[in-house]
């Protein structure tokens, strides 16, 4: 028997169907029950009128706690006021297991609980439609590249070079190898495939072992990573657009539902369309003194930096050219001025803050190995990483943008934590 | 100006065009040099007659080694003789970067060399057929589960409950939280997200520490884990099935020139279509036998066994319910014999062995804090995973595919390790 879910009903109108899931939540009215069933395609109120039903039933109906998982059995109508357009008018009721006491109820719970029972949290209308919403913008981000032909590269997650400090690295023991890292980023690997392949994109989750205790930080979060040969920081900068406005359009075509469950003002997604304005740093630096805070040029962009600059906008800003020292070994350095790296910083409206880096690379095999000199790193280790200058080097670039942050920004939410289903912070990594 | 690349070049014919890329070989012949340009996106061959260029041109053409990276114009003809099915009559050639004395050449070299320099070995016309078909093979993952309503939760890497022992676990320091372990299945999470979205996927890198030397395994592979609240172990069949049928058939489908550059026989691919057989534990037990193998009933199948079983049959054939002994505490056992439990693993022709392991789960609370105690796993840490028991239980099952063997069962590779960009095993964890 083909299962029925709740987002098909439309093409079961008049017919009496069974469906599975769990009870939501209901509401009494003496001769009437009114029970929400959600099956996790969307809700359906089933209403038991007593005349209708077994008395069995009816007091089943009325026994039964939150979450509890059931099988309902009606006729499906027809109904404009209720969410998602039906409702199931009820003849039967078939326990499959009775929950009492489920600890997350419609009312206000502390955040430390809630994440506590963040297996439980998932089921909450909110949390869905953040998944729903996550699950779609992944596919979105996929789809840009696979339309465009680039190919998927998983990098590794346990890497044995150290690419910027250990001190904000997760370690293990590699069998007789000695230690190895979990991956902070794709990028020098992209960059390999970007020499095989041509456009290439990474996709999967990094670590960072900061302490960083704030509402933009996770431990491990998702990044995707698209690196493309012969491309200079301008064409990078095209690209990075043309993606963001392609997720959040996307998102606001085909997810409206669920963007209204979180209350989401889309009025202000709606206006991310190319082109976005592009300032260079030393622009950034004019717009903060203007504000009246007092920068130190050659300093990178705090947080309130970033949110100072991206309220001059209505959309994404991308910040250029920043300098060296602030920026990482494998930049290109801008001809014009080699204090300044060809980088760019994408910060996102409503004080959401960076979710795109990217950069132009460094394609001089000197100019490389002088840089991975300065900052110290082994030589060694990058030996296979300047070989893509040793052999056959072109101008290349690419860029990172975050998950759990984009969603976040796209879905209006305060905290990094609910974009993920089990998100690790410094002081939690459960369940 | 619009890059132009060497699939598109259909669109182009008659026309002057400049293509970037790399020297992917050349040869001579007195007035005519051929240079084929590999740019990604395929292959061109590229006409030098000594009237058509400058004397400069016509000696940089004859003079830059392998893996040159180089621009290329002229006049795009149609030649069904050449691969992909057109030349370039050259006009032009700009040098970008050059490289001499490329290590890899069209000559034999060993593994351990080839692994070495695994980051050039990825510009190999076998290597490049290879990420395009698992590429497309992730594709096919995703569109599969998206078209039928199942959700993405990405499950942690980090976590802290130890799942099958923990001798198989890479470990690390979590801040001031003890040890986190890096995931080896992300199903105990998919089972909280089926019970919050009725239907989901995970789909992400899993480790295993084992110090397992074969060309089935790999330290760190991909794994898509679907979860289906209200199915049973027949319905994860019909499941397993009705995917493992869409990913061989959308390859054959659309990657025929991959599968020709790997030379894969593909009529046997062709045989992958439903039904598959479906036979018991001991029916398994029993071709065995009949085999002549002095297999001990209730052990495991090992690698040879399942392959002696897989050689029976022409495509995929699922073997379920095996002994509880050697499954996992969380399989529902059999109401008809509670020594099996409700399991299936899928082996794959050939010889490639497992490629799907899955079972319905246990949904009693009681049965399963029995198993956890049997399993001396500490109960508090999988409270979590109890309390889907708790509340609203229903019947669920699943299944994990790895990836990596997917991979090379359909592209017909001896060894996992080029499957994957970057392959970590048990003694290489470089570059």
């Amino acid at each position: 028997m083909q299962k029925i879910y709740i987002k098909d009903l439309s093409q079961h109108v008049g017919q009496e169907v069974t469906l599975s899931g769990w009870l939501f939540n209901k509401r009494s009215g003496g001769k009437i029950k009114f029970l929400v069933l959600r099956d996790g395609s969307g809700y359906l109120q089933c209403v038991y009128f007593k005349g209708n039903v077994s008395e069995d039933v009816f007091n089943l109906a009325d026994r039964i706690g939150q979450e509890s998982s059931i099988e309902v059995t009606g006729k499906v109508k027809v109904e404009p006021r209720a969410p998602g357009g039906f409702e199931l008018d009820a003849v039967n009721l078939h326990l499959i297991s009775e929950a009492h006491d489920y600890p997350i109820t419609p009312k206000d719970h502390g955040i430390e609980f809630l994440m506590d029972n963040r297996h439980l949290w998932l089921r909450s209308s909110k949390q869905v439609a953040i998944m729903k919403i996550r699950h779609r913008i992944v596919k979105a981000i996929r789809d840009f590249f696979d339309e465009r032909g680039f190919t998927l590269m998983d990098p590794p997650i346990l890497t044995p070079a150290v690419c910027e400090g250990t001190s904000t690295l997760f370690e293990t023991e590699y069998f007789d190898l000695g230690k190895a890292y979990l991956t902070q980023s794709g990028q020098l690997y992209a960059e390999a495939g970007a020499m095989a392949l041509g456009k290439v994109y990474t996709f999967g989750p990094t670590f960072r072992a900061e302490k960083s205790k704030t509402r933009r930080h996770l431990t491990e979060f998702w990044m995707v990573e698209p690196e493309v040969a012969f491309n200079d920081l301008n064409a990078d900068m095209d690209l990075a657009e043309e993606f963001l406005e392609y997720i959040v359009q996307t998102i606001l075509k085909e997810k409206q539902e669920e963007l209204k469950v979180l209350e989401r003002d889309t009025s202000i997604l709606e206006k991310v369309v190319r082109p976005f304005p592009r300032i260079s740093y030393d622009q950034a630096v004019e717009i903060l003194k203007k504000n009246g805070v007092d920068f130190q040029y050659g300093n990178d962009l705090g947080a309130t930096d970033e949110t100072i600059i991206s309220n001059q906008y209505d959309r994404p800003v991308m910040v250029h050219r920043y300098p060296t020292a602030v920026k990482a070994f494998y930049m290109k350095r801008d001809p014009e001025n080699p204090d300044l790296a060809l980088a760019v910083d994408v910060l996102a409206p409503e004080g959401c803050g960076e979710i795109i880096g990217g950069s132009q690379r460094e394609d001089n095999y000197e100019l490389l190995l002088e840089r991975i000199k300065e900052h110290n790193l082994p030589q060694e280790a990058f030996e296979w990483y300047l070989d893509l200058r040793r052999f056959g080097s072109v101008p290349h670039a690419g860029f990172g943008l975050g998950l759990e942050r984009t969603v976040g920004w796209i879905c209006g939410l305060d905290h990094v934590r609910e974009t993920i289903p089990f998100p690790r912070m410094i002081y939690r990594n459960t369940p």
